[in-house]
């Protein structure tokens, strides 16, 4: 495979594209989409949002110290792109939109009730690093639609319609390719006795 | 939508998953599997990457302050699977799975010559935030395949295949949903002297 060599840029694709709710006590919510975020820490659990130090959430959240990532699914691709590109400076996003502000759990900023997942967040540090500051948010709960929760307690959360960003583009999500472990889990057999994986067990692949 | 509360946890999907290839000065080079991976800044171009203290990898960019991602294609889907299992500290993964270590252009890391996309960081600073620690990488440059670069020296990232993780299972990428800014861009129209777009304009949606 020839290679060629490609500016330095944000080129790690794909990315999660997320709704993130924000307000100052006594004004409206705000809404931001973001796709320059990432799960940064399992325990405590954490993930990370950078906002560009001109953007309007930038302030709010720096002052109000918590933020609401909302996962939209597909039927909200086109809102979410709005909320990327507009400003809440000069008008109120939910209400253009036609989304609802519902309570968090944890925190006293909206969720957005459309947005199948909501990860309410405080901010633990904000780190500058140039154009953009990353907010490391430790998640304080989450609410998630009964309707990805399966008999079995499972969250599926696939079935809600998840989107990505691949550099410049929302796209829904493909084929299954395997889960976690699968390159190093045994195949099931009719044996019996044979246990039906390990994802640490030694398999040569 | 009848909501639910779920324990705080890292919800937050689709991610990306990479292959981060990484070495010591005198030593074999190693590969990790990571999904705790995002975009943080644009300018300068920086993406961060969590990886567990007790990681063997952990140790190795902590001494060694550079790595790169490698964008795996979905070809690639058992050894990224097999790379975020395996611990180096056993194996050469590089050989168990038949890869290549091609040279970086600016930092003396090998990247993975069959991932697509090689993106060359060094350390600009570590983050310690509990499980994970987050290395924040500076983007010195980037390898692209030049089969990805049309002939207008566009590159079109989406047709290198690229994987994504969701919940536990990884997946190709889906359906396309629309462009950054269509939520605001006029229509073109067969009337002489419409303008194609401008996503700044203001149009009702």
């Amino acid at each position: 495979m020839e290679k060629l060599e490609w500016p330095a840029a944000t080129l790690l694709y794909p990315l999660p594209v997320v709704m993130v709710s924000c307000q100052r006590p006594g004004e409206k919510p705000n809404i931001i989409t973001i796709a320059w975020t990432g799960t940064v820490c399992t325990k405590p659990p954490m993930l990370s949002i950078s906002i560009h130090r001109d953007r309007f959430s930038h302030e709010i959240i720096r002052e109000s110290r918590e933020f609401v990532v909302n996962l939209p699914s597909v039927e909200l691709a086109k809102a979410t792109d709005y909320c990327g590109v507009r400003s809440g400076r000069n008008e109120d996003k939910f209400a253009v939109l036609g989304l609802t502000p519902a309570p968090a759990r944890k925190i006293r900023t909206p969720v957005i009730a459309e947005c199948p997942v909501n990860i309410e967040c405080t901010v633990d540090r904000i780190i500058s690093l140039g154009s953009h500051d990353m907010f490391i948010g430790r998640i304080e709960t989450i609410q998630v639609a009964g309707e990805l929760i399966d008999k079995s307690g499972r969250l599926d959360l696939l079935s809600s319609g998840l989107i990505t960003y691949v550099h410049g583009h929302y796209h829904a999500i493909g084929k299954y390719l395997g889960h976690f472990g699968f390159s190093v889990r045994k195949k099931k057999t009719a044996r019996r006795g044979t246990r039906p994986g390990g994802r640490r067990r030694t398999k040569k692949d």
